[in-house]
């Protein structure tokens, strides 16, 4: 293997210089030729330049630096808006108002956009998931004017790299792949697993710093919270139910 | 960019021979370098090898031949039992039982799924993706054993390539990208955009073959049908209550 996926890290620092459309649109005809279900391309890609635009969408994503400074953000979006668009203009009666056909544009989106990222980095590029996409899609729907059918999955930052981070830890191979059926984590399994990560000092400092016994306690308690996760998914279903995948 | 990614092509004919177990590895270790939310790595790869596995798995993807044909096929899952069953081992209450979790590890699994996938054509492997895997998921799940708190969401059959398939037609890129703002599509841009793909031999083949007046109704009334999507809605929406992500 060649190319960038093995060294690869999250970027969320970059220089000042921005991103030749020229190299922008290759990486993204590179995205476009990622698998797509039934070659329908049910999914559409937002590029926000503008610095304007960037400081309407930041809020959506808790403001979270990288909005505002990498030169170019893209939300990928499940869209099926431009399919259904198309059925009706050809007497045909599209049927993709429900819950099954927005997962399959969230994967046709999905796919692109790792395609995207992968040759982006190819190229030099240093990429950021923004996981807020999929809490804040209502506000994100309004900001970029997305129509019934079209919904926000996720989002990107992108740029010139500003700094090389260490790469973070990752669980062993053998704690995600299963072979031929999936055998459950006995306790210690899970300790194994774990044991490298909850070693590690950056860990061992975000517990102490929340006053936490145990790293797990830092992703229940602080990062992802039951709350927050109850919140947001009545928010992403009345979305789903606004852009018209569910009744 | 030196990679595969612009001249990539969905391949369903495989050659006899294996994927030796340690170019799979190095395959799917590169997966997990994918970005994934927060670092959990909330998603597990199922490695289905063994023939009469393939032969049990074949019925939920509607015996598409791929799947016994493949020397290997890979099922990616969202997966929260790992992490739950951690935080339960250290003190912590995971509040990962609802929709916005199913989602952040759905987009966790595609991207691992998608960087496999790219990773392994650049090794001159040939991949194709099974859509069924969303509308089978729990005739997946009793073949795979997943428990709570696991949902396949796309399935990837891999093989040394043994056709060069014509590459498929895809959407112009400005009809899949949008610039700052979603402008929605005219008739007259609806027209543009898809008459490339009307023109195709291949597609006019498909209406006449269906004896229908258009290409869209091949899809509407033939490939992807809405009492289809809605039935398999139904099943997809079932198997996220009983592996424990809606209420």
């Amino acid at each position: 293997m060649n190319s960038t996926f093995s060294t690869r890290r999250t970027v969320r620092k970059y220089e000042g210089r921005d991103i030749e459309s020229i190299l922008l649109d290759r990486i993204l005809t590179a995205g476009t030729r990622a698998s797509t279900t039934g070659n329908m391309q049910v999914y559409s890609i937002i590029v926000t330049r503008d610095a304007a635009m960037k400081e309407r969408l930041a809020p959506a994503h808790f403001s979270q630096p990288m909005v505002t400074e990498a030169p170019v953000v893209l939300t990928f979006c499940a869209d099926f808006n431009r399919f259904n668009k198309w059925c009706r203009q050809r007497e045909a009666s599209p049927g993709y108002d429900n819950f099954l056909s927005f997962m399959t544009a969230a994967i046709d989106a999905l796919l692109v956009a790792q395609t995207v990222c992968n040759a982006a980095e190819e190229e030099g590029l240093g990429i950021c998931y923004l996981g807020t996409t999929t809490y804040n899609a209502d506000k994100i729907i309004e900001v970029l004017d997305l129509p019934s059918g079209v919904v926000p999955v996720t989002t990107v930052t992108m740029g010139w790299p500003a700094e090389i981070p260490e790469q973070v830890d990752r669980l062993p191979l053998d704690g995600v792949v299963h072979r031929e059926r999936y055998r459950d984590y006995t306790p210690a399994m899970i300790d194994d697993l774990y044991r490298e990560k909850e070693a590690r000092k950056d860990n061992l400092g975000f517990i102490s710093e929340n006053n936490k016994k145990t790293l797990a306690q830092v992703f229940t308690d602080v990062r992802y919270r039951k709350e927050d996760n109850e919140y947001f998914s009545g928010v992403l279903l009345d979305v789903l139910r606004k852009q018209g995948f569910i009744s």
